[in-house]
């Protein structure tokens, strides 16, 4: 590669003795998810297989792991860049994404910030000095009161005010009608203080809402707004960006441990609600980190979900061997898909690939389901 | 209220003495962001504040919190319903979000499957058994190759094969190239087996790119498709599912364990990788828990990011004091923007508010910045 590669740190817990093969194994896992005895190397042509760069012991039983992975990994695409980082490796319990070097030519693509500090010290006007802000809540008040706040906070001279992150198009307190309130707040204030102070609007919603909120807010004369990027996706704020918003952006950063979340409630709840037909999770027993209660519970609530939606599909993967299926089988019964892929892929040619397949298939088909 | 509340458990690790007041500050960290003692209960007009309904022991210094939240505060939007669950709790390491069970009415409105468990089995004509699955890897082969595979798997009879979550719209493997000679594969095996296996395409992208790869899956004959919800945003997979997609969709956990990105990597390098111009995080000291070196490192890399990308704005939030702001200042410097909530919303009227709202001005506007 004549080109630097994508760098990436992780720390990594493993006792010292297995470091080497943890570190080879999580470099394989953000790319081509099989192991490199496997690989069919030749065949590989978009692709050179990334590298363990460097491996340092940072505490006892603890490493700083760098890691190179080719920059076509990511197709130069926002999601598919954070997939490359850090997708299938998050839901491992001994690993933690330390640092992030993507680059030049990359970095320069994604952008990065468009106004950033000195855009922001030029918007106020504060070109030494640090700059101040506030938010206006709580939630729950309405139009008039929020207005009024930001009018106090505009009088004192804050340099931003903003809307709480909780602050999004409620019936109590309308996006438009809340901007075009406060942004009035401001400028009548500016009228005796004369200087202005910029009233920052929340944007939050699935894409189409954000769009029609940073339109509504332009329109009005918004010069800056905040958005939650874990919330509405990281992504959506790089199409924000890029594509329709001429305006700096504050990020927020809610919902950025949402790793914290039990996967019972994440993937089997949250996923289906927002829409999901079937919901693949790591099987117990396999490279991630689930035990078998976890799993039990993901499948229990993707079928009989508490609330009055469709059941949804489990979809139990990861390590899963071809000679496993009848247990897999036992333990989730016929409301399943089993999905299989290493153990299929592992086969040495097509012919073996083929017959694997089709035990897998058969041994499903042929399973005689118990009550 | 008579319709049912939002009903969210919580996992919190907190010494019995203190469960009732961290449970109580949970609570209220989710929508009004303020202490109770200073809600101006009168003013809130569109909401009441939730409660703690519960609260269990499961373990020493372990305990299940259950609380109601109104379903106004989540102004039945997706991304705000995530916000009222797990937004700014999330960054606290004490707690984990463990159940939701949103009010049934909110559960029609957001949808949930549209084909479900039943939809599948229709799909594939797998009434009574668990179903089979594959996976198209690894990333680097060719759309031949890849094309070839899935033949193999659909004479095998497999009931669906996948892309690997990792492909992409890559040069060395292009969208629509790849799924039209996925299709192709099965269709060509089906002829000779008489039964169609479903290649289920990966989409991943911004939602311009989501919505590009859904029309052309579509248009080209896919009968189901794959998404990342925490790539991609769990809000676009929702408007993808409510507006632009009309057959099931499976979903991938990849990017479900983001938590465990170090606030430095996530908040400093991505999201302004991604185009934030400044960045909010919690302050050291404040009601989160980020270190005094992790709030540093924060700062310091949104400042002098290690990509050619501009400098984005630091600023730290949360619980920061008025009386406290030199101190800020000596730390940060002034290439920040300093953000106080509570502490000024906090001031029993309007004239105390912007006495201390000048206060915290002028502490920034007169500071003397040493080298």
């Amino acid at each position: 590669m004549s080109e630097p590669p994508l760098q990436i740190i992780y720390r990594v817990q493993v006792p010292a003795g297995e470091i080497a093969s943890r570190a080879e194994a999580l470099l394989l896992e953000q790319t081509v998810e099989l192991s490199r005895r496997v690989l069919p190397g030749a065949s590989l042509e978009g692709l050179t297989v990334g590298q363990v760069v460097a491996i340092e012991p940072v505490a006892e039983g603890e490493f700083r792991v760098t890691v190179a992975q080719p920059r076509a990994a990511t197709a130069d695409d926002p999601a598919q860049l954070l997939n490359v980082l850090f997708g299938n490796s998050s839901l491992q319990p001994d690993v933690v994404l330390e640092c992030v070097t993507v680059p030049d030519a990359q970095a320069l693509l994604l952008g990065g910030p468009r106004f950033g500090l000195a855009g922001l010290r030029r918007l106020v006007g504060a070109e030494e000095r640090a700059m101040t802000m506030t938010a206006l809540k709580p939630m729950g008040l309405s139009v008039a009161k929020l207005a009024s706040l930001c009018h106090a906070f505009a009088t004192a001279g804050l340099d931003f005010v903003k809307d709480d992150h909780g602050l999004a198009d409620h019936a109590f307190c309308p996006f438009a009608e809340r901007v075009r309130a406060c942004l009035e707040a401001t400028l009548r204030a500016a009228q005796v203080t004369g200087r202005r102070t910029r009233y920052v609007p929340n944007l939050i919603g699935s894409p189409e809402t954000v769009l029609r909120q940073a339109r509504i807010a332009r329109e009005l004369g918004v010069e800056a707004v905040m958005i939650s990027p874990m919330l509405v996706g990281l992504p959506v704020l790089h199409e924000l960006v890029r594509r329709h918003l001429d305006v700096p952006v504050l990020a927020h950063p809610a919902f950025g441990g949402a790793l914290r979340i039990q996967p019972r409630a994440l993937l089997g709840q949250l996923f289906p609600l927002f829409g999901a037909d079937a919901v693949i999770y790591p099987n117990v027993g396999g490279r991630f980190s689930y035990d078998r209660a976890t799993c039990e519970a993901i499948a229990r609530t993707l079928r009989r979900p508490h609330v009055p939606i469709a059941p949804a599909l489990p979809v139990p993967a990861g390590g899963i061997q071809v000679d496993r299926v009848t247990e897999v089988l036992q333990f989730y019964g016929p409301e399943t898909l089993l999905l299989i892929g290493g153990s299929l892929l592992e086969a040495p040619d097509e012919a073996t690939l083929i017959q694997r397949s089709r035990r897998f298939v058969e041994a499903v088909q042929q399973y005689e389901y118990g009550d």
